[in-house]
């Protein structure tokens, strides 16, 4: 099943795309698609439902992030080994980990506004995994047995942020950084997580080209190695990684501004748009005015 | 106000302490404590409660988490000068943020479990700022504003996770990490942040003993700094650093052990004990298997 969130931000109802690709309600069947509908049982009774019998969605209504009550927005950093070569970075023996915050969650096609005072924002299309049942030292061999399914995530980053000091969590979890969808592919209609294309454009250009493939450390590790950490629960998602092709890879370096458009996807996961935009700040000062005497102390 | 949540895990009813220290039950008058109720207009209308109207709470019930419905536990890194000298770490110029996966939320007094493989275990008492309304590019002169109020944090961290990459999240968010509470006091009854006295024991022995005094950056530049790279929300918590007495700062290091005692607590804000526990691993296969899966690849 293809799962999505339908609607004004905040007011998404559940829906699913059916074989033709047509949008249908499900909000005669779920209030709403979150950790408690992510359960094999759970999806084993949403997938008897015959998608003729869901009333059609007019029009082309926004997609929300395709699952709401998320609890954890896990990343792991490179990921890919050619995308550490090209930033310079040794291949980790071990999952790097970082946290995005979940205020950054945001639409697949939602506009990408870049924070105040941002010269180095970038793009990282990545599989994201969702968590369906409650994982604890879970062993690789059994670690997708966890999974409820995958999505595409772009985990949008801040460089100048992400690296003003050791931890990367600032530059990863502003607003709008964390697009999700458009839709939650349940885990059986995914033949072999390790063998999905990756790809991003930014204004019509090819910059990211990768396959899941090359991951230095697979989905069913991760998972695995995470849940040994702590506990990973249903709706938690995995940002996995991103292969090579970001913007503070390339020479010279190319980062985002207000008018570029990025479009983005994974070969049976569906595509993201979103138009780069700045942030009005509405506020009676500058940020940098609060910046500045945070500096100075 | 102090605002409490009693009772079972997941099962806890909102309350407060009175006057006279006793919990009292506001099941009443609210379903739960949490983001709705933190803004300064429902708090206000919790306030004209005369407490002496509402029912003692008989007995000697658990405390949990004083809020519910948490988007974000933000921690702040070597915020006090001394701190950061005993952990051989150079004073930051500006506030060092990561992130406590939410699922490490704990109790006051709930069992603190050592994970598998742990050696490093160490504490961390924090002053913890709890957001009532939502923040966004604030003023340093308005931050205090949207804080509704504050509370007790076990920063709890494992040393050799969280140093095991350059990315700390890893050693922060194990289940059982986020001790928070016993209560919720609102901003009202703390005359000043800035002038708490904080402290640790491990088996009835003085560990740390600070004063957010000596903070490298205030409760109010912090939520004005962080408001710049991310919406706060009612309900998030922002942990603000560790003064000195750590176990990783100590000749020989001390990290906890199974059998140990933890009390903690800051003037105002109440007092946490913890016992510590090993984690009890129930699944086929011991962590460590998947650990050597994952360094061999």
């Amino acid at each position: 099943m293809k799962l999505v969130r339908y609607g004004r931000p905040g007011k998404e109802k559940p829906g699913l795309i059916d074989d033709e690709g047509r949008l249908r309600s499900l909000a005669g069947e779920l209030d709403d698609i979150g950790p408690e509908t992510l359960s094999d049982k759970a999806l084993r009774k949403l997938a008897r439902i015959d998608p003729a019998s869901l009333p059609l969605v007019r029009g082309t209504p926004r997609f929300g992030v395709p699952l709401a009550g998320i609890g954890k927005f896990i990343g792991i950093g490179l990921n890919y080994a050619d995308h550490a070569a090209e930033t310079n970075m040794p291949i980790p023996l071990e999952p790097i980990v970082f946290m995005k915050a979940l205020s950054c969650l945001s639409g697949p096609d939602d506009p990408l506004r870049l924070p105040p005072g941002s010269k180095k924002t970038d793009w990282e299309v990545e599989l994201g995994v969702v968590i369906g049942t409650r994982a604890q030292y879970v062993d690789e061999a059994d670690a997708l047995d966890y999974v409820a399914g995958f999505c595409v995530v772009n985990d949008v980053s801040e460089r100048a942020f992400q690296f003003q000091s050791s931890q990367w969590d600032k530059g990863k979890g502003c607003d709008t950084f964390g697009p999700v969808g458009p839709w939650l592919v349940t885990r059986d209609e995914v033949m072999d997580p390790q063998r999905l294309d990756l790809y991003l454009e930014l204004n019509g250009k090819r910059m990211q080209t990768g396959c899941t493939e090359t991951m230095v450390f697979t989905v069913a590790q991760l998972v695995s190695y995470l849940s040994r950490f702590m506990t990973l629960e249903p709706g938690d998602i995995i940002a996995t990684g991103t292969p090579p092709g970001v913007g503070i890879g390339r020479t010279p370096p190319r980062f985002l501004k207000p008018g570029d458009t990025l479009r983005l996807g994974i070969a049976g996961l569906g595509e993201q748009q979103q138009q780069v935009v700045a942030t009005p700040v509405t506020t009676k000062r500058a940020p940098n005015a609060a910046r500045a005497k945070v500096a100075v102390r």
